[in-house]
């Protein structure tokens, strides 16, 4: 592992090591003539001994050593992270390379990581089949914000637009869901779990220029409970698989990083709100607090909005259902409930981060979406069914489940405006 | 489920129905009055009824039908599917948004699904992190092949080459090492499991644009033996996964696909071979055939001597290890064992594919590669150690576990040149 600490006595040469599997150090103790110059702290050891009972009260075992081996020194001077001290987030950013070495983020890399486990996991133990959708597509999904463009090395130089790779121009994917479609309609319960990429200008602390999606989609499904239910499992059982593996590694953040968000967590473990867009409207219209945003039917709850209802539901997950037919996308299923009539879409809105999940029920009647693409058109002429799916975005729930306030912070190598390091 | 076939009696109807779950249909017996014209093959149906035990001995159970919906009705005319008809893959790969509808391509899927699963467990289980390593980066590794550059829509058509989104060129990634280097000297263990890309022009039945790998990373390691353990280990773990998870939709490809692929398989369960490539020259120069490139040390080896390598071995998995240290990347760790030294690097070669996976220790000492990158310097002088890793292409995995022609037809949605469709 590597030495996090070194405390040399008279009798008695004390090592912590770790080795990255947990936040926890193994306590080595050694006679002092074991030390070396190139001991210390960042250096990497292979320490041979006994491991047996420690009699102090903070661990279970140390390692008596009988053997120290230094197998790569460190250069304490210019190696950025210092001993014992707290680094800042922002610090710590400047070295993507050897961030993962401070203790704040091998908690997060660890959490994620089990993040991962459990999700892929819940899916498969559900039914659900994993689908690599494209990374690479020649379609613009719903154009959602601005895309990237691929184009090969050479192609760049040119100027005539016929020489593209594919023939057509590409794009990197901004969502799987009419891939995810695809293979609902032939394998009723399908998810998957990739990274999607937006060429947002915005420096924001919310957007990355490549972030990770989850996305499921369930055939024979007409109603949005079917949805937000499934959502909500997928959640509860992240949230408490992270929680029973990583004790420690989520305490570091309740204790160092949002000491307020041990509270709302148990919203994510137990309650979860439903309501319609039109009471969300009429709520908001009864708040005492003056918006900049009028809020009115048929407009798009804005960031305060979103606040106010989250706050107004007790700091919990809130499910915003049925919204104004006019606000979203073609796709989504037509509850023909007029003359203010809407469509089956959900969005899921939690505390410090606004929107988490959107879903809807998928519209599966031909005559309804005619004069559309003719791919999704053909989806519906073979045996087309009911269904619905929903997306939520892998590192605003890390960042929820630990409080961590920038995007940057949950993502091994982030992405965005004016910075790809690595 | 979907129709896949009507049979209609005078005083029973028999259908056959399949929601993608397995390859098995599900046998419905029904009154002939609950039959409608829009009950077809290919059309998405909701039956109701009463599972019972079947009278025939090719199924268990069947559904004795109260009611039959039709909930999407199939257009079976310009369905490109045809009832109980053999598609060759070719021609279903025309139709990248329904040939899931396909038997070959749903159990091709399934296994696919299946396969990922295991190779995640098989990490996790043994204490590897799971890395998110990036898609879009600013490096070239090892300059592999034509990179795709990416650009946002509108940078495209500037010619001034200072509006970078990243302020840098930036490419989609070739492999995710460098980036599960950094980690491992964090964690110790770590894996990926992600999308890279290639911008090769060539069509062949071996090449996509876009295909994933599977890469590990494991430090404190100073012996290959140590990687080609993993490997093999790997490689043995998803297989047998696959083959009791799928039995039957593998016994599809064996039979109807690749009827010599059952026998070679068992090399993936048990035999793995290994020679030094010293030595497979040596098999190579005393061979009867005649080869297009003659082999010597300090080549490459060619399609034609890797071939004649794993029949030389009784078609099972080959490690080739110690290759000259000329021939590859400045990485790579040094056996300082010369004259005609090498480095302790491994391809594995299988049947039918060739190279499988490719692997090496890493070079740890500071003085020996340096003048290099300065982060991968950096990441020498912070507590450096003996670490070694491995990449496998999970396309040509599946091509040889299932004997699989054709990657464009193991992946959900193939992009290579000239083609990007949906």
């Amino acid at each position: 592992g590597w030495v996090r600490s070194v405390r040399s006595q008279k009798e008695v040469l004390f090592l912590h090591i770790n080795d990255g599997s947990s936040l926890e150090n193994l306590q080595v103790v050694a006679d002092p003539n074991l030390g070396t110059r190139d001991l210390t702290f960042g250096s990497a050891v292979e320490v041979q001994g006994k491991l047996v009972k420690s009699p102090h009260k903070m661990q279970n075992m140390e390692l008596k050593a009988e053997t120290i081996r230094v197998v790569g020194p460190c250069d304490i001077q210019s190696f950025p992270l210092k001993v014992k001290e707290r680094h800042p987030l922002e610090y710590v950013r400047q070295f993507p390379h050897l961030r993962c070495r401070n203790n704040t983020l091998g908690s997060l890399l660890r959490v994620r990581s089990e993040a991962t486990a459990a999700i892929h996991s819940f899916f498969k133990e559900n039914g659900y089949m994993h689908i690599h959708t494209p990374i690479i597509t020649s379609n613009d999904c719903e154009g959602a914000g601005e895309l990237f463009k691929i184009e090969t090395s050479n192609e760049a130089k040119e100027s005539a637009e016929k020489d593209h790779f594919f023939d057509v121009p590409a794009f990197l994917t901004v969502s799987g869901q009419l891939h995810l479609e695809v293979m609902a309609g032939a394998f009723t319960h399908v998810f998957a779990f990739g990274p999607t990429f937006r060429a947002e200008k915005s420096q924001s602390r919310r957007h990355l220029a490549e972030f990770y999606m989850v996305e499921a989609e369930m055939s024979f499904t007409e109603s949005l409970q079917d949805i937000t239910q499934v959502m909500e499992d997928l959640l509860k059982t992240a949230t408490s698989t992270v929680l029973s593996k990583c004790p420690r590694d989520v305490e570091l953040f309740h204790k160092y990083i949002a000491p307020e968000q041990k509270l709302s967590q148990r919203g994510y473990l137990f309650i979860y709100f439903r309501i319609p867009y039109r009471e969300a409207v009429e709520i908001l219209n009864q708040a005492a607090e003056t918006f900049t945003f009028k809020p009115e039917w048929g407009c798009d709850l804005q960031t305060e909005h979103e606040k106010y209802l989250v706050k107004h539901c007790g700091e919990v997950p809130l499910f915003v259902i049925n919204y104004p037919y006019d606000l979203k996308p073609f796709y989504m299923r037509d509850n023909e409930d007029g003359p203010q009539h809407t469509v089956a879409a959900v969005d899921l809105l939690v505390p410090g981060i606004g929107e988490l999940c959107g879903g809807s029920l998928r519209e599966e009647r031909l005559h309804l979406i005619e004069s559309r693409l003719q791919r999704y058109l053909d989806l519906r002429k073979f045996g087309s069914v009911p269904h619905g799916g929903f997306g939520m975005g892998f590192e605003r729930y890390l960042q929820y489940l630990l409080g961590v306030d920038n995007i940057k912070d949950v993502i091994p190598f982030p992405r965005f405006s004016h910075s790809c390091l690595l």
